[in-house]
């Protein structure tokens, strides 16, 4: 996974607070953008710190990895901001070669990005989901405002189309022993899984009827009423693969809470097990994403915000379902946590339990 | 539940294979019936310990709990036999009140059941599922053949659509904190699972369509297409009970091979978070009985043929999948085995973890 999580793990709660006392510190802008190879990103705004609006004044960003066609990229800055009890505004601006023009987000001021000031302040002590990490505070990621009016969805939606149509298998590592992909469609893509990404279990969250549509063995089934779950099953025990399978509703929050307790806890026991686990669904944008951030926020108790931009920077085409990962938190907890906490606190002592950072 | 099994736990294995050499040892039969108030069942049979064929002086059987109509009862009798590498013959006979003439099971001689002298010898030392309990071999439990031809499968659907037509819940104690029946049919019964059962989580493995068919609210939700999941979930949340649904096909010994790790290892956890939990499906026969019965043999390690004493003892209406729980087995070892040990004997340390005797 990205690097920015590797050094440290959580910070203790009294240093966090301490830090939002602090009126000056590093925050973290960070955007995400469908760019082509060659592109630089940046961040300008009202402060001086970002250029006093002047784009050849303000700081660059840099990619989690290099930008690629077709699908999108993370992109993030840690700046140094004097006072941040004071109002100001900002806008990411990118180019796509060095010698372009920069190119503004949105349509014009009206869509500038504002901070108001307070939220240092704001945030109570009692407040779990602390934005504070390692020293910086995390702006939530963002995605550029496209001019001409191009939506998240619709950009999600040519991504995925893109990895179906080259009938390909797209994933990113969240961390050592955990990937986020889209579904497998093919024997070659399982082989891939287990002789490459050393892979030794499988969680699936595609419906019966989506497994049938993306089907993992298309050759020996062409018959859509032979790919039955069940020849799934058989055909990732040929594979020596441990395979789980949750079929939850696509685009629905809701169905994402009722998942994601029994998801994160199955998932924290596998990797806990010694597994390496591939998460998918069929893009791997949303119903697998939402279990990995269960798994990162309920099992290893990482906050909310920290989540949100780990799950970005490693897999940036992911969909963050904040709802459905705060609704599904206390019932994680009434169902599982005590024991889950004993759990990796047991896996902390034989030093055998992976840090999310990879 | 049933006091057979209170008393200790698992033997050690050099103990059972001690047993197993000897030729003289004590044998529970057991037997299930559909009888009403009144009744006596017994076992006779060739050897002078079952009566040499004689009924009035054959051992008489106990119910583990006393018999009611429209529901079938356990009745067993533990039989200390002198030489058990010699083959014999017996049968079940019952009388539904003492001056009724003893009515035997089955049609004939041909239908005698048959011991072959073998079965002490041949159980190799590798053989996991012991078959000796607390110093009593097991024979597996079996069902009253019924002259008039009643399958048990028309038995479980007699039962099944009587509790239906009382729009009624008929469930059992498996153990301390673990229930088996059939699905909550009204806010009554949920009520009645939450004040007197004390239940704190459901686990539950209708598919949406048979929760639709059995829905626990329908007062409130006469139209079929508002019985939505969403609704249920809404409703035990209304409840504060903890609620975990794993969808499964009924009557497919493979969809609950393929379910069964998960529910084991799901339902192991919230009984040792110090959750009370009532595991359900429509009857509380098929679905439900094989997931407690994988928490019984995979969590608490307990052999299969023990596994499938305690719960028909309990609850003498289940239907056990030895098949799925033999499929599931290594599969729940493969993914969960080790850290669910861990868990155990944490729990144990902690005393916290129950037993399986009640």
């Amino acid at each position: 996974m990205c690097e920015l999580f590797c050094n440290s793990g959580r910070q203790d709660l009294y240093s966090v607070q301490c830090s939002l006392r602090r009126k000056s510190m590093k925050v973290r802008f960070s955007v995400i953008s469908f760019v082509p190879p060659g592109t630089s990103i940046a961040v300008v705004g009202s402060l001086p710190e970002l250029g006093s609006w002047k784009v050849s004044e303000c700081p660059s960003m840099s990619p989690s990895s290099p930008p690629k066609s077709m699908e999108p990229s993370f992109w993030s800055a840690d700046i140094a901001v004097d006072d941040l009890s004071v109002p100001f505004e900002y806008k990411f601006v990118r180019k796509t070669n060095p010698s372009a023009n920069w190119e503004w987000e949105g349509y014009g001021s009206h869509d500038n990005r504002k901070w108001d000031g307070k939220e240092m302040l704001s945030t109570p002590a009692s407040e779990q989901d602390v934005k504070v990490f390692d020293g910086v505070f995390l702006l939530p990621p963002t995605h550029f405002m496209e001019s001409q009016g191009m939506s998240e969805y619709s950009h999600t939606t040519r991504f995925y189309n893109s990895v179906k149509e080259r009938n390909d298998m797209h994933y990113n590592r969240v961390s050592d022993n955990l990937w986020v992909g889209s579904c497998p469609r093919s024997r070659r893509h399982i082989e891939k899984l287990r002789d490459e990404l050393k892979v030794t279990c499988l969680l699936n969250f595609q419906t019966h009827e989506d497994a049938k549509n993306n089907f993992p063995d298309p050759e020996h089934f062409p018959e859509w009423d032979k790919r039955t779950p069940q020849v799934i099953y058989d055909l990732f025990k040929e594979y020596s693969l441990a395979y789980v399978w949750i079929p939850t509703t696509d685009m629905s929050t809701q169905d994402r809470a009722n998942m994601l307790p029994q998801a994160a806890f199955i998932l924290g026991a596998l990797i806990q097990n010694g597994h390496a686990v591939y998460v998918h669904c069929n893009a791997g944008v949303g119903r697998s994403v939402a279990a990995a951030c269960g798994f990162l926020c309920y099992c290893l108790n990482h906050p909310v915000r920290l989540v949100h931009h780990m799950m970005c920077s490693s897999r940036p085409v992911a969909y963050f379902d904040e709802a459905a990962l705060r609704a599904g938190r206390s019932d994680f907890q009434v169902k599982y946590g005590d024991v889950y906490r004993r759990l990796h606190e047991d896996g902390q002592k034989r030093n055998c339990f992976l840090s999310a950072g990879g």
